[in-house]
């Protein structure tokens, strides 16, 4: 077989100049979740098939890759389907691994557990523009806290966090799913099916209030259910509060008797705390049309969204019930994942520049020095190194003038000659 | 299926007190690193499974985790062997696809280039105690540079990291293949069997000289070449000198007329720049024992041993001819692979310190109070994180003084309460 130059399909090779704004990115993101008291775990990339394939996942799980199982020799023959083959897969999220780590590791970890995950994840997508089948996440979660104490402080964090990253004019987009069910019971949709009504409300900022309505009526939903719930949204926009603040107070008299008591009041505390607390440039909303589509939140989801991009960098919400399906007793649970990729695209573009960047001094020396001559210059460059300059001890080229252009090029600022003659002197 | 709470076999999910020594560690290993003019790079995870089973893996190719093949069904009845069912695998190192990720983009990055890279690679070994199927490496190569400028720069930035990160006592060994090569003509071996020859060698440190010279003569080689060989050890023993620099004068004259013009003479040149030059605590020794396992190592090859330990930390060499095979053309290339997490366990069995690690505080808050309270006790605490330090809000438990013991376990030094009661006056 012949080599192949180019990555894995769908996958990237990250070269420097990128690399330095991941990392930049990397060492904020850990030094300001390390400060909300959040703890760094990591969980394996190759989770059990059983648990990736266990319907926590969503679409996510048609996209695993899966691993061939080691060890015994495959029997191809007797193979009826590919989970014959395999065992493990490379996880597709980090959420489910965090379930599996938390049930395992449950007995030494602090009660609320808070944890920060940064890792590639899999998913094997048809390969298009900017859409890698690798790709970084980065998941801050509480576990253990049921109160909104927790949504709180995720929110905080995260907003601080994109703060600190330059970004500016981003709404934090506030739902719970349980006003999303009552809304939908209110509406008279079947309360069964609302995982289904769920799915096509989620294409919201896709095909629109219109397409929404069509889709819903194509799948079978009666015309009077779908008026109904698009109906508040009218109700809801003709408040006219940016915030929608009023709109909470509102769908607690229109859904009363449907909604859970309090749900609401949760909400509204959410507000207070956040909006007491944060230093971020950002608004607070609730957005109604908010639906996230993971399966498996049960209670608040929040997603930020860049106003001038109009695409959303980071989102989250509740999910009480998938620690449970590990330990048999449900664990409170919630989470925040800033979209690394985007915002890593976004600062590129918009040519970021790391703050403090160290200095980058070039000792160029000319071929033919001994080698004693050679340490002693390394030594000199270590006094420097050891004081956190960035030295680069090169032999010097024909063309040094093309050779210090390059280097230039590549941020180096200030350069010393040595030459095999001064010695001599 | 059930889930499972464990993770897949051979790999280990991560807690958070490893993980603090880990994120130290890798920062003070892109610090390091970086100040010696390397560029942080990253490849994907998976690899074309035609690159991985190319032969530059030696022994590793046998553990690849192989990935099945996505989109078309696969065809379970046509298959014969593993290989039609799958097209990529989770790379066994980083060496290989740096030799790809080089090929790929040489056209934009400096030349020399110096990579630095960090991450996970995968092998199924069998699982033992302390050996895992997921571990990081961590590499630095120079690649373009066909002078020993490249060695004692990667061997004097391996050096300075190890004595940051408190090793002291270490040894590097240095030895060159071509020596090993000119060893074993001398000795009277067939030329076209050095490989075979090495393979054996290599076990030195494990059935010891005696060991090697039966499992030789057991494989078929000349009793007389085997005493012959190690009869050069006994003449170099014989110099008495500790670092065998002299033994690089006698070998140049044992072996004048076999070895290749000026080889000898560039290992000292590397012993009189690294002499020169260096900082930390460690002696540059010549090991004429010294094989290394990889096949693809063309010159120089080199360990860091930890004396008091008996094992080694970090490895490398040179590797001319990997990167043509990709390319077609040739281009001189070094590396340095420090043995990532062997240096965890020995800094967690130290129980390694992290210097000046943040000031841990916890804001205790008594349940009920008001979300516009909890925003401004979070709002004081955002004060306290944008100072750098480390502060968790958690509502009070029932027994505060069990809490707060907990949280003096998990490096919290520093307490404030928050009572309703407060509030009030």
């Amino acid at each position: 077989m012949s080599l192949t130059k180019k990555p894995s399909t769908g996958m990237k090779d990250i070269l420097p100049e990128e690399m330095r704004i991941r990392d930049y990115c990397i060492s904020m993101i850990e030094k300001t979740y390390e400060s909300f008291g959040f703890s760094h775990i990591e969980t394996p990339c190759v989770e059990h098939i059983e648990n990736l394939c266990s319907n926590q996942g969503g679409e996510n799980e048609k996209l695993i890759f899966k691993v061939l199982k080691r060890g015994d020799k495959l029997n191809l023959e007797e193979a009826k389907c590919e989970n014959d083959l395999v065992d493990s897969g490379l996880r597709y999220d980090l959420t489910l691994p965090l379930a599996r780590y938390y049930s395992n590791n449950q007995a030494v970890l602090p009660a609320p557990f808070k944890a920060l995950q940064m890792g590639n994840v899999w998913r094997a997508e048809r390969p298009q523009k900017g859409r890698f089948r690798q790709f970084m996440q980065c998941d801050i979660d509480i576990l253990g806290e049921p109160g909104n104490l927790a949504e709180t402080e995720l929110i905080l964090a995260t907003t601080t966090l994109l703060s600190k990253l330059d970004f500016k004019n981003f709404r934090v987009k506030i739902n719970e799913r349980k006003i999303l069910k009552a809304m939908t019971e209110y509406a008279g949709f079947e309360a069964d099916k609302t995982d289904a009504v769920f799915i096509i409300l989620d294409k919201m900022d896709k095909i629109g209030v219109d397409g929404v309505k069509e889709d819903l009526i194509a799948n079978g939903f009666s015309a009077d259910a779908v008026e109904k719930y698009m109906g508040l949204f009218d109700e809801i926009k003709s408040l006219n509060d940016p915030t929608n603040i009023k709109a909470l107070d509102y769908l607690n008299e229109k859904l009363s008797g449907i909604i859970e008591e309090g749900v609401i009041d949760n909400l509204k505390e959410i507000f207070v705390s956040v909006n007491t607390a944060k230093t971020a440039e950002c608004e607070l909303v609730f957005d109604p049309t908010l639906v996230r589509g993971m399966g498996y939140y049960t209670g608040t989801i929040y997603e930020v969204e860049m106003a001038e991009l109009n695409c959303s960098v980071a989102g989250g919400g509740r999910y009480d019930k998938m620690i449970g399906k590990f330990t048999g007793n449900d664990t409170p649970a919630c989470g925040f994942s800033i979209g690394f990729e985007r915002i890593i695209t976004i600062m590129l573009e918009n040519g970021f520049k790391i703050p403090g960047e160290n200095e980058k001094i070039a000792f160029l020396y000319e071929k033919g020095m001994d080698s004693e001559r050679v340490g002693k210059i390394i030594k000199e460059a270590s006094a420097l190194r050891n004081e956190g300059k960035i030295v680069l001890v090169a032999k010097m080229n024909k063309n040094k003038k093309f050779q210090k252009e390059t280097l230039m090029s590549q941020g180096y600022t200030e350069f010393k000659d040595f030459y095999v003659e001064e010695l001599k002197n």
